[in-house]
């Protein structure tokens, strides 16, 4: 499929649009429609969703558009359209979770971040492509920048939406490397919050590392819909959930940043890397220190502290998703799992509550070690991805960037201003626990440093 | 309905029959049927379940009476009969959360505890009773020991039908009062483990002090269906689950109790009050020392620190509840919800994430001044309830006695011990978190020096 059978992505800012709102040169419900055009221009290659539901979209585009006009938005969400990663539910569409076994399956409800997200007046379009239950099996969408390329994976079709202008932001989640790693490969703006920072109830993901979060196509977006969702219905139980300004929190350019290298770096492109180094060459010309491994001993017991992060949070999912995989394979039916799921099943059937409990507590170290460098540095930096979006759609490419952060249970945002290969690549910009607004203000000033790429 | 149209309920021990299951002198088949009888005499009246699959059960049995008959069963509770919470998922039987937006709900899959008890060779008899989404509204259920009185609430079922003889050990779930309190009024034992103890995967309970805790005819049955769920699928996702021995722990005496108070004392029965301190000179005159507030400044800390937990847990909970009550509402129907549930609904309207983060926060303080008292005292020793189950099934009591456990996300378990009104009544005692084996060792010793009631 080669690429120039489409026209070049482009993702669509809303909060840019709000002042034309405000003045009645445009209004939510044709923003709306000029979505829907680039719905029908590229999902038809790309294939984002699993399930649209225009006419409640356009109904809600029309309130909005009333209440913009009126002066008086519910939110600065209001009239957004959103995509809704696929394992969450939604009282309109279908939650089939990538997976057979949940063909057609409907509950009565939202989930919790889509029900703060409509009562904030947001345009809900649609329910995007997820691998089977957020995990490995991709489910055939294609990168809008190059058809024949992955968008990634878990988040497969929320970020190729975002990317193809089809929404302005959607909803994703990321245990390993759901959310950064499609946001780096499609070119759009990814965050991984806190962990517990945003309330999942209602969406099929229970993993004690993973997190709902959002792709948009500015991180004012990214930020605007975190918060419409916090403020109503907080993080998941016992935690606040994401807090700050209602609005993306100003920049303010960091004094101090750590470049992690991660076990990805021997697996990096070396296009990546050179990207990654132009990047801190800007940062350094712009005024701000930049330290790592070699020049400071904390950021090296960081880097030690997240060696193993891929096989033991790859340990820690598989003994937490022996249910429902055990359920599913018994009362649902075997042959639906894929033999990736058959084979986590089986891994967590031959494991102990004992080596879960040693597992997290490695896990609580890490955590501890990389939150001593808080005070020191103000966040780190690092890719998103070992490259561009690998050829072929059968995998959703390497997480090895990405698990870390979901291992420490720390917020990260991925920028969309370096390149391989012609291609979109993330950097990623990495904060401190339950400290996401100040990981924004410093993300923003990055941004405005690199610039896009 | 006077309590003589019933004959004397009697809770079933399923360990106590084991020894029979190997010799051959009863199985597991035959026990079910028991239980049957006891669901056809007491049904009608008492009003349990809300659904049952006996089909299913029998077929259970009749695998586990093959398997003991071969001295190879598959765990302690292989072939016992079992009620589930109607709040928890199974793949044969509707989960209805005592809500009319619930009825005939049902999803494909087991509720993480219920997967592994069927792993593990239960027999899962019915769903039981529950008050609207486990919170206030009654659902008609009678206390079996007199039918013109509650069972409590909100596991009104899963006390009703372990106290009845319905089945061995039933499933419940508790964020204020809703094991401790039912377990009490109908004289079974009943458990709250440490917060997080218990997979509530599949359990519609998404609230951060709640947790899914069992029921029981004896402790011995209490652990070995908490050991049989938690080794197998462990705590809630980050929580390594309840561990200790498969089998219950061996009785220790503890050298000395602290006897609360808690803001119960001011509303307990005169009578109430009477039989805990006929227990408290019994545990003395065995040898154990017993502090209160008055002799141990540690004591006197942990009391004030749980004064608030009733008004700090029902905001807690209020905020935690806003999703789903919010989608419930707009997306299901208004007026599917009870009043309490509107009230409760509109109350998180009004909460803020500030004050979410203080309630929480208040929370944190209380643990770990209650946390401090540990390796001074072994256990605390307080009423269940404060009297006997009162008259009348509209209200399922006062839970005033069992909120702070809950609040402190500490392990609890009645003992049904003590009497009022010449009915039940249970002696509270209570552990450290995440310590709940030496808690059923302490409680193991309190009961062989206080008998049963």
């Amino acid at each position: 499929m080669p690429k120039d059978s489409l026209p070049a992505p482009q993702a669509r800012s809303y909060v840019a649009a709000t002042g034309a709102f405000r003045s009645g040169g445009d209004t939510p419900r044709d923003f709306l429609e000029r979505c829907i055009g680039d719905i029908d221009t590229f999902e038809p290659t790309v294939g984002a969703f699993v399930a649209t539901n225009l006419e409640a979209a356009r109904a809600a585009a029309d309130e909005a558009t009333a209440r913009w006009k009126a002066g008086k938005p519910l939110s600065a969400v209001d009239g957004m359209p959103v995509g809704v990663k696929d394992i969450m539910e939604t009282a309109d569409m279908p939650t089939e979770q990538g997976s057979p076994l949940f063909v057609g399956w409907k509950g009565a409800r939202d989930c919790a971040a889509v029900a703060a997200l409509r009562e904030a007046g947001a345009a809900i379009v649609g329910k995007t492509v997820t691998t089977e239950f957020a995990a490995t099996v991709a489910r055939g969408t294609r990168n809008p920048w190059d058809p024949s390329r992955t968008p990634g994976g878990s988040s497969s079709g929320s970020a190729a939406g975002v990317a193809a202008g089809m929404v302005t932001a959607a909803l994703g989640s990321q245990v390993i490397g759901s959310i950064i790693r499609p946001a780096s490969y499609c070119g759009v703006f990814g965050y991984k919050p806190s962990v517990g920072g945003i309330n999942r109830g209602g969406s099929f993901d229970g993993f004690s590392q993973s997190c709902t979060g959002v792709l948009a196509a500015t991180l004012a977006e990214i930020w605007a819909v975190t918060r419409a969702i916090t403020a109503s219905v907080g993080g998941d139980a016992g935690h606040p959930g994401v807090r700050g300004p209602m609005t993306l929190p100003d920049a303010k350019k960091p004094a101090r940043l750590a470049m992690l290298k991660t076990t990805g770096w021997d697996v990096a492109a070396e296009e990546a890397k050179a990207a990654l180094a132009g990047a801190c060459d800007a940062l350094r010309a712009a005024g701000i220190e930049i330290v790592d491994a070699r020049s400071h001993d904390g950021v090296a017991a960081a880097e030690a502290a997240i060696e193993d992060a891929t096989p033991l949070s790859r340990r820690i999912n598989a003994w937490e998703g022996h249910w429902p995989l055990n359920t599913y394979a018994r009362d649902m039916d075997r042959d639906g799992l894929s033999g990736e799921m058959r084979d986590r099943l089986a891994t967590a059937e031959a494991m102990t509550q004992s080596e879960y409990r040693d597992l997290t507590g490695r896990r609580d170290e890490s955590r501890k070690t990389y939150g001593k460098l808080s005070g020191d540095i103000d966040a780190c930096v690092t890719l998103s991805a070992p490259g561009a979006a690998p050829v072929g759609i059968g995998s959703t490419g390497n997480p090895i960037f990405t698990v870390p952060t979901s291992f420490l249970g720390i917020p990260t945002v991925t920028l969309p201003v370096l390149r391989a290969e012609g291609l979109p690549l993330g950097l990623q910009v990495i904060g401190f626990a339950d400290r996401d607004a100040e990981l924004f203000a410093a993300a923003g000033a990055i941004l405005s440093i690199c610039g896009r790429g």
